[in-house]
């Protein structure tokens, strides 16, 4: 468990006082209902937090705030608690602030093309609010129906659809925010590109440690006049990766260029049977082009040829909606299929250049090779951000170390080829060891600047981001490591 | 002229010390030779500074900045001085640290589409280097011949092209700095979204506060198949702002959608005379169309029908090089040829919400008749990014005071419809009296605590950016009035 100094609290006076801000159902202290809360995504680590607050405004969540700081509380912000890195995680009694009663569509401009949410709106709302009228909101996590824009903002969440159309951070035009000492401030705006430092670029992102949204504007973008899938199947995950650099280089930008790996392909079919993926492909790539409908029948053509040339056994396309659901259908259950393989399974998220593609994932079969674990490949291929999928039994003693260390190895590699060891899913509690190998001390010193003027106190999301200590073999005798001690439930 | 605190300088040590780093040649200090650094491209305001250094690597900046930290010297960094909001306007007593011997193109990756500069470079180059192999460099400030990459960076520049493809802050992935302590920092990477605090984005535009690029990695972009622009002319400026809407609600993005007014169109025949501009035009619209051929021979159909739905006299094309360039060629002298329609202008550089176009225009007409100044309106129209140049005589006395209130009005208006008091050129000297206008003191602050942490001594480019004293009218009886003062050579 990741444990705060040891201290004691009177927590009578402390929840009197939280209790006035959101009324006594919005206090949450009973143990068998704060069990939901012990984790995010990231499963293997759990924490009890030693209270969940739920606020409904703005000026709620400044007053608790301002009563952690009293009391010198740590929190821990959290949406639906879909991350996958840990950064919703809760300290040993820290409070937990919970984004899910904060549902309201603020403000649609479609004229304008925003639309102003609270925190806790799911992502997927955001497109069905308007796509009734023509627009659509770009990033799309594979966990869009649940995930909530408070943590999109706060993971800087990506998506399918972010090669072509970028992450999180490339549309959220302006926010309210309450710092971690209580404050109020509006960063950003309405147009793009606001005077003075881009605060709101450097809060997407921010895991919670700089304070928390809660009134977000995103940019929401028209929806394509027509839209075709490819599904294009290789005898090997080179000629796969090779079509994908060849489809960049022709000047083709799809809405999204997805890979997955035989492992992947089989999990999902014995789960979900699309009965749409080859179970003899090594690898499969599903490309989604969109545009004018004169545009995409010349980018599918192309994007075929391209397939063809680098050996592809077959290359289907849908464009009508339901056979195009049918075919992202396996994709978007990757993760969960992955879950039927094995009894547990570890997701890393690395990104590399996309000229290291083959490379990189022979590496990646190599270590799979010397740990002894199976790993399924499904990624944003276009952009580079791998997810491996580590498959392993956690009930097998220090099973979840080797597994980790597979991990770290993968993000290693991804650091070693000129990339990045998060493409979306944050650093949080999970990877800020792996931090000091892609920044120098210098540059991790200048990232703290940043935290210690927001969040002087340290009270807003402690441990995450950044390492303490410095190195992953360090953190063997610390706290960091103590949580890896799963506590059942 | 703007003063530092009055302070006794010894300067013969100080220069010895820079000449030891970057060798008698590169430090400037004849009076003759100084005139050229004491404005910008906002050439009412001018200081001379007591010493102009030309450094030629990193390691060199980082040593000069050290040696004014020892002296507690403020020093202000430039690149080819063209900015427009004063960002580069020295200090009495200052040192100028000027980046136009570091022109070096460091690397050039092809395949991963990206570019390493040194910040000397030239905007244009970028292109250049890179258009044999069928890329380019998206933003295109109208000095692109002349302005650097460096800043670019600096003053967060836009560009005819950033209407589809983004502002400069959208091409930068990563950055190597010098902070304002000499420190020498790599902020982001080579591929985009790096985790930890978006450190690349608050530095860019950050007016050289945060301290001085040394090296930039850009991303490039792969050339489109096609070009087409459209000239379309219309009897009145509301019509062109109706099309302007009615293009971006169709789901068009043109590559670029520009507008001129009667006054510039024929300030530009005057003097360029592209003889494609119709002289009794009371606006002409340029949009330019970019994509697969077959994608703009739809999109150009569509947009010509647009513009004449909404009463479009005649709308021309071309997609050769050459009649293309014809019809930019007028748009991009329109700044030079109002210098031709009276002795002095003074270019104002606002953003509002696209619809709020015929309002505001309406609203500038007001402001141009109750303080009797023409003022010629081109500008950015497909992100609502306003350029009114406002003709006056500096030679008649106070008509500088008029005409800076006439721009102050402007930016209010800018505001109150929810829009910005800059798009593209940056707050610098000019405009940070009307940061109030826009922000919040709580949102301020927050700004400063970012400015603090980076630059503690606040020697990196002083009095830009934010206001002090807090308003304009405040603002009279301090230094940064007595800056307007011209001084003439």
């Amino acid at each position: 468990m990741l444990t705060q100094e040891k201290k004691q609290y009177n927590w009578k006076p402390i929840i009197r006082a939280f209790e006035a801000v959101v009324g006594k159902n919005a206090v949450v202290q009973r143990r068998e209902e704060l069990i939901t809360y012990e984790c995010d995504g990231l499963t293997s680590y759990r924490q009890r937090p030693a209270v969940v607050l739920l606020p409904r405004t703005t000026e709620q969540i400044a007053e608790l705030v301002k009563i952690c700081n009293k009391y010198s509380l740590s929190f821990i912000p959290r949406g639906s608690g879909t991350g996958l890195s840990g950064g919703a995680l809760p300290l040993e009694n820290s409070v937990l602030i919970v984004t899910s009663l904060m549902r309201q569509i603020l403000d649609v401009d479609l004229d304008n093309q925003h639309i102003v949410v609270q925190p806790g709106v799911i992502n997927s709302w955001v497109t069905q609010t308007v796509s009734g009228a023509g627009f659509y909101y770009a990033p799309d996590p594979s966990s869009q129906i649940i995930c909530s824009i408070g943590g999109n903002v706060a993971e800087n969440s990506g998506g399918v659809h972010c090669l072509k159309y970028g992450v999180t951070t490339n549309h959220v035009l302006g926010l309210k925010i309450v710092t971690p000492e209580g404050k109020i401030l509006d960063l950003g705006g309405q147009v793009p590109e606001m005077p003075g430092y881009d605060l709101t670029g450097v809060f997407v992102g921010s895991e919670g440690t700089l304070g928390i949204a809660t009134e977000i504007t995103l940019r929401i973008l028209k929806s394509a006049e027509s839209i075709c899938v490819l599904l294009a199947d290789f005898a090997s995950v080179e000629a796969a990766g090779a079509s994908v650099s060849d489809i960049i280089s022709a000047g083709i930008i799809p809405g999204g260029m997805e890979m997955m790996d035989n492992i992947s392909i089989n999990a999902v079919e014995d789960v979900v049977a699309t009965n749409c993926y080859p179970r003899d492909a090594q690898a499969i790539l599903l490309v989604e082009i969109d545009g004018l409908e004169v545009e995409v029948q010349v980018n599918k053509q192309r994007v075929a040829e391209i397939c063809q040339q680098n050996g592809a056994r077959n290359v289907t396309s849908a464009s009508d909606p339901e056979t195009r659901l049918k075919l992202w259908k396996g994709r978007k259950a990757a993760f969960a299929a992955a879950g039927h393989l094995s009894p547990d399974y570890y997701v890393q998220d690395g990104v590399i250049p996309r000229t290291q593609l083959p490379y990189v994932l022979q590496e990646i079969e190599a270590l799979s090779q010397k740990f002894g674990y199976k790993i399924a490949n499904v990624f944003h291929a276009g952009d580079g951000n791998l997810h491996p999928l580590i498959l392993f039994d956690n009930a097998v003693p220090g099973a979840l170390e080797k597994v980790e260390e597979v991990g770290g190895e993968i993000l290693k590699l991804c650091v070693k080829v000129g990339g990045s060891i998060s493409g979306e899913h944050g650093i949080g509690a999970d990877k800020k060891c792996y931090m000091p190998d892609m920044f120098s001390d210098a540059d991790l010193e200048s990232m703290q600047w940043i935290r210690q003027v927001f969040n002087p106190k340290g009270l807003a999301n402690p441990e995450k981001i950044f390492p303490t200590p410095r190195t992953c073999g360090e953190a063997a005798n610390t706290n960091m490591k103590k949580f890896a001690g799963v506590e059942q439930f």
